[in-house]
């Protein structure tokens, strides 16, 4: 059989230096554990714009059509503030998105008992917190048309989104929080604003339909999404799976990660629709950003990037083992001590990107 | 000279309770301090719903506009959740927001010493906490045109909104929070999704454009809204006043609320333009919902609602020294060790909302 081919995007600030850690893991694999997997490696977001003029190449969204899994960075950089939307950083993983049809975001937020007193909340809290966000990434106000900038005829200006829904779109993002669900708490909280959006009063009768047909044996609730972002704050623990728009699955999730204090811990996948060759496009990627104010210093946290490329074996590549000896080893790193900056506290061992990915590797 | 006029509208769950206990303290005020008010009782939302068929009818919209002040409870109740659109309970206070014109919601998210405790955030993150949102309220996604759900040929359904923003409509909530911030700490944040919203770009554009021309002796920065979301988790002091827009500020003012652990405790005002006779339309609500499942048990904390009435007194009557004396009552009260069963913590005394409007009166 064909050699596993995975698209490494390493993108900007920090991106590439946490992403060199997985590689080193990935080779240790294909050493000690039978893993053959073929590496191709591409610029997008700043990198790209600096190089090529684009923040993605055609060229690149054709190999990441290719791939088994995309393997993500971050992407963004102040340098590219001025430039037009379309070719701002950011333009690379929005693109990634629509054009391999990545329409459900998985971000996990779980708190690791030896980091529970990172978090900004009190330790009883969050201490054991375990909450799957689903977020729709293709549609919503994200690409909806019309969206521009017009000029009115006094000279002043009108800034235009637009917010659309449709059946299908909910119903397939849900599917996936509902089997999701099935594996954990099998509790799903749909989340939108029905009460002033009609968007959301569609979202809302398009799950409670599916549950009705398909996840009857599932709980389901539904939230406002500002009871939500406050019920994440007062007791995240009442949370399983959240499963929610693009643009409120863009602050939730990112509230949701905040909670458990370690953001540079958080992995996330993205995950197409299933083809009918049974393949599935994915994207894998931390959710944190590309941190330009701590880059090329050798101190950011490896581990998010690593997670994600333990989420790719489990769910693209079907390598549970694998995926789980990565947790259990970044587990055994962190009861042991061992801290980057954004996570250190009293008493720890503060190391650096290359001191904690070879700390992980010897773990393995 | 006329009586001053405010229209009371008590609304929907514990919105009539709480208000009973304002009433008390009007009265007291226009015995004790000289202050001729004349009230003005109106059904709104579900309560009007039972009464008259809908949430907010026209009479009560032309006492609002003539009224100095209105006082608004509350509105929701579930058992309308069936109704259609326009029909809700929450359409009366949306529906107010337009008539008047009031599209400046201030919503300060205040840590009461004596109650740092009731927060989830750890007491050092949230002590002395003093944060100012001005929400938009009048425009965005809540009221943009084109909206609806639209039946599809193969009969699936779409949802659709549209955000709107134009240069005038974020200009003058700009204006608002700017002449905030120099009253205070004169530090303003923007929040918008410049990055993948036009709206929001437009949003950040007018924004500075109008800090070079008027208001560059305050600081202005600028944040993504998901960032937001995640910087009021992780150090919220960080924040003077936030700018806003409507869907936003509905999220991140509930989250802000929230991190003071004290929600019941909240007022908000929300104004519209100055007119030609200097003459400003304001609404004055606790952030507070109707909260159902505790209503008609007298165990509501009415001190949100009490502290409306002193930020009415504030900023519509130019009362200042009453509503010190409000406020300082209040604190007075919870030093006292005075609670209602949402703040209750070991050790304190619990109450009753009619004893803990009592108990401010008699510190009055
Ligand atoms: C980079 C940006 C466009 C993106 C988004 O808003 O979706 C990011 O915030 C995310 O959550 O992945
Ligand atoms: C009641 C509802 C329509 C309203 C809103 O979403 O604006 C409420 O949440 C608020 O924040 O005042």
């Amino acid at each position: 059989s064909q050699a596993t081919k995975l698209l490494v995007l390493p993108g900007d600030g920090i991106g590439p230096e946490v992403m060199r850690e997985v590689v080193k893991i990935v080779r240790w694999l294909g050493d000690a554990r039978g893993l053959s997997l073929e590496l191709t490696d591409e610029l997008v977001g700043g990198a790209s714009l600096a190089a090529h003029g684009v923040p993605l190449r055609p060229e690149v969204v054709a190999l990441a059509k290719e791939a088994d899994a995309v393997l993500f960075g971050s992407v963004g950089d102040p340098k590219w503030n001025h430039v037009s939307f379309d070719k701002r950083p950011e333009a690379a993983i929005l693109g990634l998105r629509q054009e391999l049809e990545l329409f459900a975001n998985l971000r996990p937020a779980q708190v690791f008992a030896p980091l529970v007193d990172a978090s900004s909340l009190k330790p009883e809290l969050v201490a054991g917190l375990d909450i799957m966000i689903v977020r729709e990434t293709v549609g919503g106000i994200y690409f909806g048309e019309p969206r521009g900038i017009e000029t009115l005829a006094d000279g002043s200006q009108r800034g235009i989104n637009t917010e659309v829904y449709t059946t299908s779109e909910i119903e397939r993002v849900a599917r996936v929080a509902f089997e999701l669900a099935r594996l954990r708490g099998n509790h799903v909280c749909s989340v939108e604003k029905c009460n002033v959006m009609e968007s959301g009063l569609l979202w809302k009768q398009v799950v409670t339909a599916l549950h009705e047909r398909d996840y009857s044996d599932v709980k389901l609730s539904h939230m406002l999404a500002d009871n939500c972002a406050m019920q994440l704050v007062r007791n995240p623990k009442q949370f399983d799976v959240i499963v929610t728009g693009n643009l409120f699955g863009d602050l939730l999730s990112d509230l949701a990660s905040m909670l458990t204090g370690s953001l540079g811990m958080l992995p996330s996948a993205t995950l197409g629709p299933v083809q009918e060759s049974g393949k599935r496009h994915a994207l894998y990627e931390p959710i944190h950003g590309s941190a330009p104010d701590i880059a090329g210093q050798g101190i950011a946290n490896p581990l998010a990037q690593i997670l994600s490329f333990a989420m790719l074996l489990r769910y693209s590549l079907k390598r549970e083992d694998d995926a789980a000896l990565i947790e259990q080893a970044v587990s055994n790193v962190l009861s042991s001590g061992l801290r980057t900056a954004d996570i250190m506290s009293e008493g720890m061992t503060r190391v650096g990107t290359e001191e904690m990915g070879a700390a992980v590797l010897q773990e393995m």
